[in-house]
């Protein structure tokens, strides 16, 4: 049974993962870290997840299988290079390997410290490099919001002429710092648009699907709602030729298959209905008044959106039965 | 000073004319009525208004200078028949008088009761309207979601060669009787599209932003987010002409200059920020990566959106300051 | 590996019930019935619980070995009748059986529809029944309150002079259907006190209080707060003599020894931290400034004060590991 | 027509009542200061409140006729002093100058920076206090429990055997630092105690209903739930003769038959029906089954629990209207 330890699990990502690995029937959790928290029992922090581990100050040395690394950008690459540096496989959650020019990268984050692994990298989106991610031993989990984005608008590849994606998401998306941000006060009884000049996920979902053939730049707004995990991405797409609603749900439907975690749904879903799952749901609709394609897709941004993504990863690059320890 | 009635009082908006109305210094408000509540102090169903009347049977004889109807469609046409007829001017909360094509009406909603009085009424957005509305005698009080998509929109008005609205709406817009999708436990933690194939509001807002210029239909979809009142709306403009920040700024300065209900706002708004105020916050980015136009306009539904809106309109139609009761 | 039908599993505690039977490895869910909704699917409803089963039509003779009955009180006695009479072994989640004392749950209920099988069900609060429910064919599921109730108090047994018990609960308590009191708009914002003169989780709290030695009749209000799972009650006791704060961890740690679903923690419990689990979280406090005991018990009321609990005792009755399912 | 200022108005409470002092009909707002946000506008803060001034530095210098001191305790004092000094009277909002005996303010905040302030001080709860507050230059606002505490058992004065008191509250009652507590993500879908183990309206809880004749200390317990403003009291009385419900209702009655700001009510309240006011919303129930009376009180926390309250005790000292502002 392959070890693993959670870097960085005193962050309501990292958690979920320790969480969810603690419960794997394939993967044993050796040991979770943190920087500030070493020392205190995770059920300290998270009673719910009910882990009865306590953080330990990292130490690359302490050997592991596989990784699960969920530190924020520019932290997260030197923690990285030392883990692969030691034969340990990766999945890093946070942006430092996801986008593929390194100039980009530092346009949008920081001075990238180890921009010599970034070729070294597959982009974690299982649903598209799933056999690229089997063979790797850095795998980079996409952002909550290319992660839906992405899963919503790939079946039309190439068929796009112009979209907009409107986002709305959860609060713990904002990560478990306290701000004014996340004051309760702030965000209850609210929804208010943010990042509107710039929002760091852009670049990400411009790169993957303008590689999918879609017009790039897009136009992408994200939300904040009062609730607190979850994430609905609305896509409005001018398609290149007409579309109806059978052309629609037959590319959709072929697409997607054979894919375990995607619920094509008949009704436009709400977040609730993928709450603490690795699933993504997605309607599509035609809109024969105005000729627009609709796509809607909901995930839970930490389930989906970041960890329950990183296990699946885990399980693909262990030849593991994708769906262990998600079901 | 006017005497005023408010017909309907028991709901959410009807409640809400009824409390503005008790207070202001300009309108004597001398009755309230409900069908299903006659009888009830309007305490009892809404203690936090504190007004002291009890609602009463509608009856159309009962004297007064004006009404405000807040009856559902199809029921609002004949009582404010009976209403127009024995000279009492009526400001009608309803769809029924909005769309001035009867044949649309009946499309979206029922066989018109009142057909001929269509073309006696104004469309009640102040804004747009100041000037017919001061003389009408029956004003047709727009929906929330077109109120504020052509408060955002108006100023771009000929400039527009695609926008799609994506709006977020509070659940008190749904209405008072409880029903699945005003249940506590659907709303909670949740977001969901609704309306996708077809909402009530979409003809409207086609018909007064095509008679402004823009390019109809138009692409609308209304989301239900867990808060009680409030509204954004998210519009994403695609320009016919390239548009800079500062062409925005001027167009939207120039355009709502003199409005005491428009707030241009420097950051993109919250719904909490007009929460029981008229106010219409609106931001407008040009963004420099798409070319697009985002237009961000925040309104409360219950307040702008019907009831506060339909006394600025009582105050223009009785040659009041516009902010009375207002402020 | 025994055969469970769940009666009634269109309701919030029916459908979870379904849940986690679907997912036990011990039971075989052959059958999920409702009353209205038979022939839809339970994913049409309840999408998050991903239970592929379509709901039926309630069948006596469709064999099994047990049943989870979520009928509402009075509807259930001569479903569980039915069953009994064909030999299955049912957990009724009802009041029905729940009362010792017919006189009682006629007081606060309906006439009852079957008097002679109240003797023979056996109180289903598993921490303090185990051993009776075992050999039972019929447990009666306690109420949610009771639950928590119980558990805070139990280890207290003999030694409580006065005790007053202030709980909060979120809206899934009230029950699926849409109401002036699940409507949104009245929840939210808000927190209010309901039942004050008289609750029906009152004689049962009594009853099995009373046994355990606590002066009867119990003060007990409940409160609705804006949240959709979750119970927290506050008990402030009065003790026969006066004890410390090691008394009292003493007590409990004692009592709840081998307990595999009483967590006693050291901080006062959030109803978060033991959300969609069996436990019941129990902090003890001597007060003291004033010589009270203050006792915290937060439960998830569907799941430790409803369908969860329902487990429990059906593993209890099969002679299962009482957590099987349930981890 | 006096001046006033307000010291203190970026946080929650200071904010309040500059906004409901800048609508005041009696009284001019001059100025408003912050200490670290002095220079912004208060609409960059809360757009809401619409206040168009800025932030100042403080400057005792500044003439005014009165001020809102809202400065946390221990700050306030030197304030507050420095205001006397130069003839300003004083509302101050801390707990300063609350409790009449300065060992026991000492055991519960910091070394008092001003004792000899502390006589001159008259408790703000206008119900209680209106004829010294009428000739003070310093009053002490209370705490948002203690108002609703007091409010709610004056009327028992002298009758009361034992009494727990439940409190549930919104998060503002924290303030406006973003902390973990009050973190979006802690406080959603939660409902939590807090301060069991003392908490610092306590003192002042037993200071005023011990002069009342209750037997001090009491039982307090306040619980964080998931609102922004409302706070409800729960109070569980034990009474030294039996009472039954008209004896109640004449008793309360009777207190309270002149006070414009308590509203007994017939069904129990809850805090929506009282948000933004400056009443107290009271409902009594003699509970035949236990004895026990039950007194429930709302209060908003911002407004009667702090800001409002100090504007009615402005009116009352410069000789007003009680409600003049606050209708």
């Amino acid at each position: 049974m392959p070890s693993v330890i959670v870097v960085g699990a005193s962050g309501y990502a990292g958690a979920i993962a320790a969480s969810i690995l603690w419960r794997h029937p394939h993967f044993e959790l050796v040991a979770i870290t943190a920087r500030e928290d070493a020392g205190r029992p995770l059920t300290d922090l998270y009673p719910h997840h009910r882990v009865p581990l306590t953080l330990e100050q990292f130490d690359a040395d302490r050997g592991a299988d596989a990784a699960v690394v969920a530190y924020p950008h520019g932290s997260a690459a030197p923690t990285v290079a030392a883990l692969l540096e030691r034969g340990v496989r990766v999945v890093d959650l946070s942006a430092d390997f996801r986008l593929r020019d390194v100039a980009t990268y530092e346009r949008w984050y920081v001075p990238h410290p180890h921009p010599e692994l970034v070729p070294r990298a597959v982009y974690g989106l299982t649903e598209l490099y799933r056999d690229r991610i089997a063979g790797a031993d850095l795998v980079a989990c996409p952002g909550c919001f290319p992660t839906a984005a992405i899963l919503a608008l790939a079946p039309l590849a190439g068929l796009v002429a112009d979209v907009v994606i409107d986002a709305k998401t959860g609060v713990s998306g904002a990560g478990k710092a306290p701000t004014e941000t996340t004051h309760f006060v702030a965000v209850d009884e609210n929804v208010r648009p943010y990042g509107v000049a710039g929002h760091r996920h852009m670049p990400e979902i411009d790169q993957e699907l303008g590689a999918l053939g879609a017009p790039v730049p897009i136009a992408f707004v994200p939300h904040l709602v009062p609730l607190d995990q979850g994430e609905l991405l609305s896509c409005y797409v001018t398609p290149k030729v007409a579309l109806g609603q059978q052309d629609l749900d037959r590319l959709y439907a072929e697409r997607y298959a054979d894919e375990p975690f995607i619920d094509l749904v008949a009704r436009p879903p709400g977040v609730r209905d993928v709450r603490e799952t690795n699933i993504c749901a997605i309607h599509v609709h035609a809109d024969e008044r105005t000729g627009k394609l609709l796509v809607f897709a909901a995930i839970d941004n930490l389930w989906k959106g970041t960890s329950s993504q990183a296990v699946a990863n885990l399980n693909v690059m262990f030849g593991l039965d994708e769906r262990e320890g998600l079901r």
